[in-house]
């Protein structure tokens, strides 16, 4: 957490934060120290759409109404006058949920958003693996992208981070090997995380990986 | 700065940090409040290499050179069993000075890495441009790369950061017309820094540019 993050909780009269029920998440456990001891706390519960297919609809118009509800909640907080801190893990606006909410308010409120540590930075600082240089290209890639796609772009940059790894690891490092670079990729699971554990892909024996992990190919082939 | 960031630096017995003569840099500027007040200042000073083009032999054996000596100076505090923190702007591992004394010293020293907050993610939360959402591909590419192949990747990307602006700003321009992109990029300068500024690229009326100046291409082209 940024030293600029634990002010704005100190001062929030309201802390908000994207949760599924039953757990609230790795940012409110983080964060919750912090927190004033009046603090209203309220949490974003994702509705339950495991029924769902993800590119359904169905499923767009629930997690659209789902996001427009919980703006009017941060809304209704901000109307009344009080500060609201948002919770974020990583960095709000590379990915994050927070900026389903941004996009709804930060023209209707002062806001702003406070940058944080990226999820990639953790993971390449953890395993202590310089990961541009000079005139290096990071390309950052969804590990969703089909095996050819991936494979292209992993053959034109010097440096990438895959993300969500999860079921479609067997097919990363498909697109790895198909691009020369399986050698140099380096597994992370659950970075940062007390459970965290990494290795050389290729070191990798099984293919399960939580949705949690992440694969860096460090760039810097010049480093002496 | 990160909380982790500020306990590191109360704790150490020397810091030491890349900078040039007589300007001990932003990364100074902002940490020196955290030091010991008995701790010692390692500056390691760029030799002057102006007369000598960057790509030229003898820049390369300057530079190296300079990295040898300074890595053998923080070496003989740990040797001495001092603790020595080493200042970072930004994220150390991410185009970072740091990585060079890194390569040749953490297989020798117990060595730990403390992320931080990016220049790009510091230009966009400043902006408050959300980057990237859901399967965005994220390129970070240096301005300095030749204008064809610049623009034939931020023809294939969701979204992009351009870095090394400066005098490369007409060229980078031209790359995002050719692209398709000019109307989306934002140019931040100084980012973060108290004296900054940003604009639509489309709307900046000169192609003057501080060597500490980014463009963004913000993704997410589906949001509501």
């Amino acid at each position: 957490m940024t030293v600029k993050a634990v002010r704005a909780l100190e001062s929030a009269e309201v802390v908000a934060f994207f949760a599924k029920q039953g757990n609230p998440g790795n940012a409110h456990r983080t964060a919750f120290r912090h927190f004033r001891t009046d603090a209203v706390e309220l949490p974003l519960l994702y509705p339950v759409t495991t029924e769902i297919e993800k590119d359904h609809d169905d499923y767009k118009g629930a997690i659209q109404g789902f996001y427009e509800r919980s703006a009017e909640s941060v809304a209704a907080h901000l109307e009344a006058g009080r500060t609201v801190a948002v919770l974020s893990e990583g960095d709000p606006l590379f990915y994050g949920s927070y900026m389903h909410l941004h996009v709804r308010l930060a023209h209707r409120f002062p806001t702003e958003v406070i940058p944080g540590v990226t999820a990639m930075s953790g993971c390449w600082s953890q395993t202590g693996l310089p990961i541009t240089q000079g005139d290096d290209v990071l390309t950052v890639l969804p590990g969703t992208m089909e095996e050819a796609k991936l494979a292209r772009k992993l053959g034109e940059t010097e440096a990438a981070v895959i993300m969500k790894v999860g079921r479609n690891l067997p097919k990363i490092r498909r697109a790895l090997a198909a691009s020369g670079l399986l050698s140099r990729a380096v597994y992370v699971e659950r970075g940062t995380m007390a459970n965290t554990c990494s290795m050389p892909l290729s070191e990798k024996a099984d293919d399960t990986a939580p949705y949690f992990s992440l694969v860096l190919v460090p760039g810097w082939e010049a480093r002496p």
